[in-house]
């Protein structure tokens, strides 16, 4: 069995736990928490303070980091990759490059293995990215997301005087995508892919016509999308706006010889996607623990990992029951 | 620049000289094949017979095999791993693990290496399968096929005495997919997931209905399936059905804690399947001959390859432009 410690846990680490279940040949070992471990809910799990992870190398073979990227990943998966494997969901993409060599640098120093920015995007998105512009090398690839919360631009709502409360959904242009999978090449800005629709809890008083203009005119966040702005009361917004689906779409057009049309799409609809990304993180686990026992050292992206090291079968059962 | 050769110059063959003019580190050195050269219709490469091949040991990265999976890769790939680095499409399922290990003690003895069965099914489909299964081991993969023309079908067709000439389309069923994509778990019998259109040309004076009736009944080919059969002159067939689109679907419903819905699809709309599946093959090729300057000889297959070795981009290039 696997022995996997979760580190941190939130929505995301609860999902691992409950992945975990799921998986045959991994067992949680515990929760580790930067809160008194008593007052973490988990659904099972044994909670533990953080301080309390060090004592346990040689206990554990890898830790899921199940921080933010903001401000936990950037320093917990170098420190803790000292000691342990690591896999985490680092999504900053700008910023993937600088904490890919700080992790590479400790792990190659420790004989540790870590598995850097793993979930759909980055991640599983990125792969098919790869497979189809390595294969189609004349040719388009557009990526989608939504319809699904983001929880940036849902930030950055409530970070508006006068906002209680906000939730952003990105909703991907349908028509659009139904274009691209007709094989159309298209000239495509920022607006026509994504619109944004916000759901807004207001202060007493406050003015929507003036909160509605900050929105629609925020620089980076909206001003370049077709925006749509609703003003709904807190309870309305629990009711019906604190679910987590999402999803997404990568489609790739490109030509073969003259102008042969070929499309590669690869598409999620996920009703939960922090326990999607979850189950992501964790068949990465199992890769990192088998490439750490080959001794291949050092920090890895999914775009580095065969395959068949997500697995629990044997590349023999792989090659019968799947290829 | 990397060095290839194809053995063999059918529709598949010429797929891979169109693939090789969109690579930019690949040159084509020559076509190897069993006719006269100079009867070899090619679109610029120069035609060798196939027993000036053996002469080329140093000159030549990499062969791809573009012969069929009934009678020439059985022999061809296990032939030419002596002297080379290969690729082939081998698909006939249920003999892969004996074809992959004569290919593999060939090309371990040799200290060449194989990359077989690559394409799309098995293939790039095949890689879907792992991932999503691997992902949300709780769940339900189903592959559909279609529409697109079955080699093995219509010749199944042509063998019928009166048979002068036959298509058939294998369609999947759209109703199952959309209910598959909306989460629903079904028990899908062979009938539930594909058609069976077949397009006839008769001899002279034959009987159409004691054809269909042969063809309806057909064991393992049409009896399963909801079939129809259309009759039709040659020249019909020659206009509007000697095109070559294919494509499919891998569609995985999986679930996460209690009744959570996670669908994965990844879905190809191809308008040459043999254009298309010679593109896999070259992204391979480059795989294949990075993999044996690394010296790891012997027999591969999609699952064992580490998506990043399939571009030209270097991993930085990787990690900054696609994660």
């Amino acid at each position: 069995m696997i022995k996997v410690a979760i580190i941190g846990y939130g929505n995301l680490g609860r999902g691992v736990e409950r992945s975990l279940k799921q998986q045959k040949d991994m067992e949680l070992v515990g929760v580790y928490t930067r809160r008194a471990p008593e007052s973490v809910q988990t659904e099972g799990a044994q909670a533990f303070t953080m301080d309390q992870l060090e004592d346990k190398k040689g206990e554990i073979d890898v830790c899921i980091l199940c921080g933010g990227s903001a401000t936990d990943l950037p320093t917990q998966t170098p420190e803790w990759t000292h000691l342990f494997n690591t896999i985490d969901s680092f999504d900053t993409h700008a910023k993937i490059p600088e904490h890919f060599a700080k992790v590479d640098h400790v792990a190659k120093e420790n004989q540790t293995t870590s598995i850097i920015s793993t979930g759909w995007d980055p991640g599983l998105f990125s792969l098919n990215r790869l497979y189809a512009q390595s294969i189609l090398p004349v040719g388009q690839t557009n990526t989608f997301w939504g319809k699904g919360v983001s929880q940036g631009h849902s930030d950055a709502l409530r970070r508006i005087e006068g906002v209680v409360d906000a939730v952003q959904y990105t909703i991907p242009n349908s028509e659009v995508i139904e274009k691209l999978k007709a094989g159309e090449e298209l000239a495509l800005a920022i607006r026509d892919k994504h619109f944004r629709e916000c759901f807004v809890v207001l202060g007493e008083g406050v003015d929507e016509e003036a909160i509605r203009n900050e929105i629609i005119t925020m620089p980076n966040y909206f001003a370049d999308y077709d925006t749509e702005v609703h003003f709904i009361s807190q309870n309305e917004l629990n009711e019906n706006h604190k679910a987590m689906p999402h999803g997404g779409t990568v489609i790739h057009t490109g030509t073969t010889h003259e102008k042969t049309k070929q499309v590669i799409e690869y598409k999620l609809q996920l009703e939960s996607n922090p326990e999607f990304t979850a189950s992501v993180l964790v068949a990465y686990a199992r890769a990192c623990v088998r490439l750490a026992k080959e001794k291949h050292f050092g920090a890895y992206t999914v775009l580095d990992i065969a395959p068949k090291y997500l697995s629990d079968r044997t590349d023999e059962e792989l090659r019968k029951e799947l290829l």
